[in-house]
């Protein structure tokens, strides 16, 4: 029997679909993409500002098939393959393509290795508060564990706010940091029509920064339409994603 | 009232006292550490592998004192002061004295952007992983939660040890895997006498690697002999460290 999950739009819509048509061609970069899956338009951003040569193919990772596993044994999407060889995780093929491709404009960490560690330390942050607090917010079933949980994520958002030094998170430079945060300002409408999330809450700062940043070309390029409908199995806590699984058991997610 | 955990014993015994001893004097770069905890232990042996100039500074972390939270606002070891500035997490640190020492050797993250990226896949994992699942074992109550949390620690631990290419994790270079998990293998005769824990249940591959890994030079020299007081509390479940509570919680540990 099919788990709820592998039934999703099968292709990107919007500004998406047309980046994706444009990337077809084969290429040395081949990168495993869901077009709805926040990770993976972090890995995607980073592709796009750096004009990185790349081959689109969209995985069902729920599906897990047999060719896709070879790739990513975690199941998961982003993954890529370059030369022959798998990699998988979203940030850390962001810092690939860093290494990687070292001539392709804009860097997307500072070079200076105090400023480097500092953008770690918030990519950090992103991952082990912000992100599970989101999961933790769409999957709140009970309105008392909903108000709790909204808390939460607004208090670890504002913790990140605080430190923004505009109009980017390291200031002048867009970076890394900033793509790891943008997939879930472009999908907060959801928690905002579900779960009473408000920009303003977290304050004007936020406001401005996630307003300047969902405009952004590269992620304008990357965002979908469809994002509503993948939700809806999270927000009733159907979904049987590993990330899902895990925000349920009280785990970390993958 | 003091939490219990502000009661540790307060420094270094055995090898890591003298290694203590002798990083006393003044440095540009000061070592925020607490002799106990593995995370500390991960930067300290990146140190002193490479021979890098530091000066240690015993912190109680638990006592969250003034000074010390304006160095690391989460209050956690290790962090260092650098030309003045401040930075933390384990990894994070690591990954930052490679980059600005880059003339000590050896390097900890092989040069090559793929194996970089494959490196970063494994000490990820040990993060989300290997470390959540020691804490929750180590916290186990019940002999059924136990016997649980040894079967989970177990299979995390034998998806790593499938990996080492041998003696080290990527081969012939020791590197930042190994840095990152072998403090746990030093203080795996705390789940050995109390949780039912055997290195021979993983395979005698990781027998071999773990071995190896506790006689490596730097380790020794940052191990001390009073590990097992300050696990009591943990192994009551007793402890209110951010991350005993963290996994009392379900949430992800800091
Ligand atoms: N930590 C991973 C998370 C990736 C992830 O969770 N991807 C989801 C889609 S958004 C996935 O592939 N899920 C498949 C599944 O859970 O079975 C990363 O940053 O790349
Ligand atoms: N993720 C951190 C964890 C550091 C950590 O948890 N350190 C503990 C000691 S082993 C600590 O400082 N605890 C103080 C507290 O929990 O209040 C790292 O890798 O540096």
């Amino acid at each position: 029997m099919p788990i709820p999950d592998e039934k999703i739009f099968p292709h990107a819509t919007g500004a998406a679909a047309k980046t994706v048509e444009q990337h077809q061609d084969p290429q040395e970069l081949v990168f495993y993409a869901g077009w709805f899956c926040p990770f993976v338009q972090r890995t995607w951003i980073a592709l796009e500002e750096r004009g990185i040569p790349y081959q689109y193919k969209e995985v069902n990772p729920y599906k897990k098939e047999k060719h896709f596993l070879d790739i990513n044994p975690k199941g998961l999407v982003p993954a890529i393959e370059y030369k022959g060889k798998a990699l998988y995780e979203s940030i850390i093929l962001c810092e690939f393509l860093e290494d990687a491709y070292p001539n392709y404009k804009p860097k997307l960490l500072p070079e200076d290795p105090f400023e480097r560690a500092y953008a770690r330390i918030w990519l950090d942050y992103i991952s082990k508060s912000i992100i599970p607090a989101n999961f933790r917010l769409i999957q709140a079933q009970t309105p008392e564990k909903q108000q709790e949980a909204l808390a939460d994520f607004n208090k670890a958002l504002k913790q990140f706010a605080e430190k923004i030094k505009g109009p980017y998170f390291l200031g002048e430079q867009f970076s890394l940091v900033d793509i790891a945060i943008v997939p879930w300002i472009v999908r907060d409408y959801i928690i905002a029509e579900n779960r009473g999330f408000k920009r303003e809450d977290i304050g004007s700062k936020w406001v401005e920064y996630a307003s300047k940043l969902e405009k952004r070309d590269s992620v304008a390029r990357t965002s979908s339409e469809h994002y509503a409908e993948i939700y809806g199995r999270y927000l009733r806590d159907e979904a049987q994603s590993e990330a899902a699984k895990a925000t349920r058991a009280g785990r970390d997610i993958p």
